[in-house]
């Protein structure tokens, strides 16, 4: 196996972080964390303003009970996604698509407060019974969640929200026979850094790994 | 934009989810965060075993101070990830490549305590001082934390771990000059579910979104 102890390497301790600069240093951190789960989030206010913003810090908690968490850093608490998770209990995940990635991005421009992302990137709201919250029409893998957690982390103002899985809707032939969706055919996409935006090509499934047994393909 | 409505979908709600077969259960659920972020963990005890094992819960924090969160969930705490990151507060994150993604994958194998990963899996740890924790020495990306923050979630045995970002190596040809690291570039690769691998394909970076200003390409 090729080892990389050969090639050239860029090295970033502690001082050299706090000396970058803050636009360089956003970047060069944010790319760390690997490729990243990508989801439009859903949200809709009191007055009825329907809300759309990227997230990239969606993860899985657990299977029983359906849960999963993500971060979020808010300007402040208002008619936006945390306010209106705050507020209503309930907010949509939407699996973004090459088709419409752009869209998804143009969502992160800092629109006034009751503007609706929606509407200014071009990508439709719809509804499904008893959800409070939009959910995105061009998603083809979508899901709500009630709000069962929040708390501020004490770093910085960064908000962990945990919400419980209550609806899921994914293509039908995307659904394996042992419950894996398969997601690359479903179009979802992934995320690096701030800005990069990747399809994937799928390896192979690795069978359930076992001591003494080497990793075998699953299909 | 072609909408996603046409299609056969497969739905599931809460009462659904609970009546599912805890297997197909866990691969569905899984695959409903998407693309994850996939990192070897590497650790040591203070008996001088070096640990290593596969997270795809890693998620960004914040860059300044520079800070990432995962999500572990272990059998009980001991001579492994969770147990090793308490007692010594050091860890490495070492991204995957396809070169060595089912060597990774075996890591996850019930090994008896006392027994390391490197060795039955075929990695090499190699050691970069003053860290306690190894390195996987087969990664081009390499990360060590140091542990800030630890606490139980409250709905099962899930424990989120908050590391501090002390030291970053990645080959100085993945850089780019805005301080965006290529890790595609660098072989990174992503999974989804429980065992499906997967490489990237670059679509675009996007410049920073501006209301009213359609989303340009960066490069």
């Amino acid at each position: 196996m090729q080892t990389e102890s050969s090639q050239k390497k860029s090295v970033f301790q502690t001082e050299q972080l706090i000396e970058l600069e803050p636009r360089y240093r956003a970047k060069l951190v944010n790319s760390l964390s690997g490729f990243k789960s990508l989801v439009l989030v859903g949200t809709r206010s009191s007055r009825g303003n329907n809300n759309l913003a990227l997230f990239s810090s969606l993860f899985h908690i657990s299977a029983n009970p359906a849960m999963c968490g993500m971060l979020i850093r808010p300007k402040k608490v208002g008619e936006n996604t945390l306010g209106n998770i705050l507020e209503s209990g309930v907010y949509t995940l939407n699996h973004l698509r090459e088709e419409f990635y752009r869209e998804a991005h143009q969502t992160s421009a800092r629109y006034p407060q009751g503007v609706s992302e929606f509407e200014e990137v071009g990508l439709h709201p719809t509804f499904i019974d008893p959800y409070f919250a939009p959910f995105v029409e061009e998603s083809s893998i979508r899901i709500a969640c009630e709000l069962l957690e929040h708390q501020e982390l004490k770093w910085n103002q960064t908000h962990l929200i945990i919400g419980k899985i209550v609806y899921i809707e994914i293509p039908e032939k995307t659904l394996n026979p042992d419950g894996y969706v398969d997601i690359e055919a479903a179009g979802s996409i992934t995320c690096s850094s701030l800005d990069s935006y990747h399809t994937t090509q799928r390896l192979a499934r690795l069978e359930y790994a076992k001591p003494g047994i080497p990793p075998h393909l699953l299909e």
